[in-house]
């Protein structure tokens, strides 16, 4: 259960968020926040204490917390309002998954196709975001010490020791993570792909976030099952008074697939009385609860907003995470901890893709196993602040008026939409044209919803021909 | 079809490995084979040719063609009688896997727990037969090369070199690939398992080789389907005749899962005229072809024994294939070639593990685009010729009268009865306590059909601490 201050910490941080609470503005003395919500003192310190932590506002000695980030959760090129990409009266209908899958591989295929000058589509930082070199000298230092290893059979020793180094990591999630438990995957694909595997047949209902993230879509269709998708805002994530509505009207609902933490591809994070509310539900109606963290760690203050795991006491939740975005697009290592269905889906893995490569996995370990990984995610995080609020002070000058975009304040990606229903599939084709690639909405929901929305990455510095590529951008979608 | 000198040639090798042809002795003239089978002399002719290629005969000039290999298919221990592991009155019943999966799960699982002495049961070979240092060194030029590759996204063209470098070595196996065509895959296993996925629903059936590598029993329960075991020989590999009977009366199948060439644990290869009656029935049948070629290129002669793909005209046949056993076991590069199932395959492969890491692919590429990988499989065939003798020679003096083993002309796998009923499952454990791993028939089917069985690696040089492990393994026979 969440404690009182944490709720507390909750209702200013987003006030903060939304703007109510703006840059510079002092929160409410401790004895006025103690009595307006009926709390001691002692939990009005301690929310204030968490506020400050998790980077909302800072202390001046002797006169209170002062506000110190008010980036709105969304903003509005050329207007003052802020919207919260209202997605009222939507249905809600299981849906057989047929076809989706080759629309976004298609969809993909062709933006691979044409030389490409500038990639707005791939959630993936630019080369020198990452430890490239640092991860290669591990690779050069670990192949000379084993000559022969690619004629040895992997041991599983290559396996603990990545096990180990993902445990210390997981703590700076706020979360304890047994060696034992963990599945080192082929990223986070084959994570879910097993998570789903495990508690599913072909045929059952998943809810899933809508928009999501298209490998959810695609891996859902690949193994037969429906969807039901839920509406997931850009501040609070998905909507549990949906999800709890879907549930006691839509029949069976085998498991439920989210990110709590950084959704892709709102940016959003659920507040923490919603991940234990979530956590109840599920464990109420029996439904698996399949988590996918990975963007956790691009969290300012990643132990300060926990995974749902951090919560899980029964077993109910399967966590999902990789370091593909965070450590290195160009490894594919990835993990999941099953919760009660950990020996099912060892078995599964263990069927279908057996052993893993061992250098790959040791050249991770020894990068983890040190404060590299912490040091290295407090710099990426810092360069990804500064690129996220460029590229949407980039896209709300060079976007039609009404356009939304979100202000989210981790990761790397921005979810756009645009005004009077402009229509991003086409936008996609006339971007290809000038060597552009975004992702079009259409490929984030099997329902036809957010057509007029993409995606674009902030990965790479916004300069340059980025900059000029937003500005192509804007120029297409206002011909439209 | 096959053509009539093949029919012929097959005519004779199968006298010549069963052993009723020794060593030495000449064949018939061309002109009596002419006249003794009722065709021509230039037929007589490709025919000895063909098996001169295949090196069963060798020409002697002016004097006609003399035997060179009549290694017999099966021996028997204190016996002189050639046994052919006679598997009459089976019975065929498609059944549902349930635990099978866990068996094996836990009989691996036992093995790894002890520290092992000798292990009889990986197939594997030592790693002085694998090129792992001029891989490394691959690795180490490629890395030094881009020092940037793990900060950046896998490229296609990575995936492209590698496709080409196997469309190259195919030409070895007497097919022909389109680089195109060619999914790389992660070893085998995951080969296998997207191929059966893009086929099946959960529930079909599927005709499997029984004895067969217990890796396809565990993928079938993995993905909810039935099987029906098909009786599989020492020598002409699956029954056509049993798999014609299940066609037929057993209700619908979806797919036969095969290993033409080298069958794990049996070591057969099919003969020519059995392959193309293979294909034609199952596409008559309208019934998937997956075939498993992990041990292709461990036949002396590569090209003479082609793959059943060879033959597929229609794209009824899902070619699976990985470099884990000949090339080096330390990488996971395995490969796929879906026929008409290309594009579903593609898509599920997409959806479940995404992209592979580049790296890995480029080295495996850099090493099969020369001769270095026919080099490489010429030598360790010739090394692990010897050791399947001296394997076969300390089992006939070491185990209990009356024991069966295998004599393949290709791989690195024996295939051993014991007499009288002795449990393998029994000896399994003892082996285990002398620090001993050998594979117990048991885990090679779901019908307790092979309980007297082991299958044994001659993947290590048979000499010390094998030789007298084989030495212990009689004796702990023997007391059964």
């Amino acid at each position: 259960m969440a404690k009182k201050y944490r709720a507390l910490a909750e209702h200013y941080a987003k006030a903060i968020a939304s703007g109510s609470l703006g840059k510079g503005e002092r929160l409410p003395s401790l004895r006025d926040i103690a009595v307006l919500h009926r709390v001691s003192i002692s939990t009005a310190v301690e929310a204030c204490r968490l506020l400050e932590r998790q980077g909302y506002v800072e202390a001046k000695s002797r006169a209170g917390y002062f506000v110190i980030d008010a980036m709105p959760l969304v903003k509005r090129a050329g207007a003052a309002a802020v919207s919260d990409f209202d997605n009222a009266n939507e249905r809600i209908d299981p849906a057989d998954y047929v076809g989706v899958h080759e629309r976004i591989s298609v969809t993909l295929a062709r933006g691979t196709r044409r030389p490409m000058k500038v990639d707005l589509a791939g959630a993936v930082c630019a080369p020198e975001l990452y430890p490239g070199a640092a991860l290669r000298d591990n690779m050069l230092r670990l192949l000379r010490a084993r000559p022969r290893v690619y004629g040895t059979h992997p041991q599983r020793e290559g396996v603990t020791k990545l096990r180990e180094a993902i445990a210390r990591c997981s703590v700076s999630r706020g979360m304890h993570a047994d060696p034992e438990t963990i599945l080192v995957t082929h990223g986070c694909s084959e994570a879910l792909s097993l998570a789903l595997m495990a508690v599913t047949s072909p045929g059952d209902v998943v809810a899933i976030e809508s928009p999501t993230y298209f490998g959810i879509l695609q891996i859902i269709e690949s193994l037969g099952l429906k969807a039901i998708e839920i509406p997931t805002r850009p501040d609070t994530g998905i909507s549990l008074d949906a999800l709890e509505f879907a549930i006691n009207h839509m029949g069976r609902i085998q498991a439920v697939v989210c990110m709590p933490s950084v959704q892709n591809p709102l940016g959003c994070s659920m507040p923490e009385t919603a991940k234990t509310r979530m956590i109840e539900l599920c464990e109420k109606h029996n439904i698996a609860l399949i988590e996918d963290d990975t963007y956790g760690f691009f969290l300012p203050n990643p132990a300060y907003s926990r995974p749902l795991k951090a919560w899980d006491k029964k077993g109910n939740v399967i966590y999902c995470n990789s370091l593909n975005k965070s450590l290195s697009p160009g490894l594919r290592v990835g993990w999941l901890i099953g919760g009660k269905w950990h020996k099912k889906i060892e078995m599964l893995m263990y069927a279908v893709s057996r052993h893993r490569e061992e250098m790959l996995q040791l050249v991770v370990a020894d990068f983890m196993a040190g404060s590299a990984f912490s040091r290295h995610m407090k710099r990426m995080n810092a360069l990804l602040k500064q690129q996220r609020t460029q590229l949407v002070e980039a896209i709300l000058g060079h976007f039609p008026a009404g356009t939304e975009v979100t202000c989210p304040d981790a990761g790397l990606l921005l979810w756009v939409r645009l005004p009077d229903g402009k229509n991003t599939d086409i936008l996609f084709d006339k971007a290809l044209a000038e060597g552009i690639r975004i992702c079009p909405g259409s490929i984030f929901s099997n329902m036809d919803k957010f057509n007029d929305c993409l995606r674009l990455s902030c990965g790479m510095p916004i300069k340059g021909r980025v900059e000029s590529a937003i500005r192509t951008l804007g120029r297409l979608a206002r011909e439209l």
